[in-house]
């Protein structure tokens, strides 16, 4: 009866963290990292505050926790576009087409998950989840290397270099600065734009020979 | 007479301020923000760590000093290269070369500055100074499109892509477990190489039609 009284309440524990890490990440997703503060958090959760506190030492880990989860969702979503059949070209163009759009659509969030300064926790899952990016790239790289249809000598750099002109082509569009200049009628590019500009640029950076620079000529 | 007393306060206020920046970059270029504390600071310095805090009202405030003077010294000298007469593509690729050799000459500073976890203020910064390098890119990009050298669209979002790429290409073989890889024996790339990717994977990205992909051959 102890045990079982034991496992209900572990469960109760594991529910409530769940609802509390969706509660984190709505306020992400609406208001950035700097929307999410603990005590803001414990209302929405429908917790007191030292309750939060039971099951996160503090914010920054709460911050981490919450970037991990978006971010392998992310990851995912890229993994499972990336490791479709077909020709290493066109799954590299479709992926980025992908995440252009997954991040566009949720820019507050993809600029809080890419750039948005907050603690060095989250700092740390950053260059996890870029490592993890990477080797999604390499994967693909490796692959397209040995058909022929990429040239690259060192394929572990180049896949960096792709995950870096990912993240920077999002972050300068979706940045709050560029966000304000929209809003004030200033435009920037569109996501067609943004996302043609990021495949060309990454195929051929790769070495692929471009269907890509046909379109854009 | 109180006016010279209170200049000279000033005078002496400015050159300790200024051991203190000297103080704290040697720290972060040996050890990384990490090893940048008040107290161990304090000391290099031969002052009290309450003096410390008369200067910078925490480590924050310090940190993101330390990292705009050291960021400002890279902007500067990518900008003397980029801005050199000559064909555009010929400048990128002297101006990548250059960068990717100070950095490599001074690893532990430049994962520091471009991806060691640390104060919210430090990340604030690192988004200006991106914005910074972007400019310079703009510039250059705007010559060699305008010279039918580089063929872009998007040119300020194509500077920003490089602006990741290379910071990227960067901090995967000068990040510590790069590093640690290194010591054990493992090889990775060595800066001849880094810098040949690096070079190959922008001038391509940016549509050059390259000498560089002549060599990879």
């Amino acid at each position: 009866m102890a045990y079982r009284t034991t496992a209900a309440r572990q469960d109760r524990d594991l529910e409530l963290r769940q609802r509390i890490l969706d509660c984190a990440l709505a306020r992400v997703a609406e208001g950035g990292f700097a929307a999410l503060t603990m005590q803001a958090l414990a209302e929405d959760a429908g917790i007191a505050t030292g309750s939060l506190y039971r099951h996160f030492r503090g914010k920054g880990e709460l911050a981490a926790e919450v970037f991990a989860r978006a971010s392998q969702h992310e990851v995912d979503a890229l993994a499972a576009v990336l490791r479709t059949p077909g020709r290493p070209d066109a799954r590299l163009a479709a992926g980025l087409e992908r995440f252009a759009a997954r991040a566009w659509h949720s820019r507050r969030l993809a600029f809080a998950l890419i750039a948005e300064p907050v603690d060095p926790e989250v700092d740390e899952q950053r260059l996890l989840y870029r490592e993890a990016y990477a080797e999604l790239f390499v994967e693909l790289l490796e692959e397209g290397v040995r058909a022929g249809v990429f040239q690259l000598e060192q394929v572990a750099l180049g896949a960096a270099c792709l995950v870096g002109a990912i993240a920077e082509a999002l972050v300068g569009p979706l940045s709050p600065p560029a966000r304000a200049a929209r809003e004030q009628g200033r435009s920037g590019p569109d996501l067609p734009e943004v996302s043609r500009t990021l495949v060309t640029f990454c195929l051929r950076a790769v070495g692929a020979s471009l269907p890509a620079e046909e379109k854009q000529q």
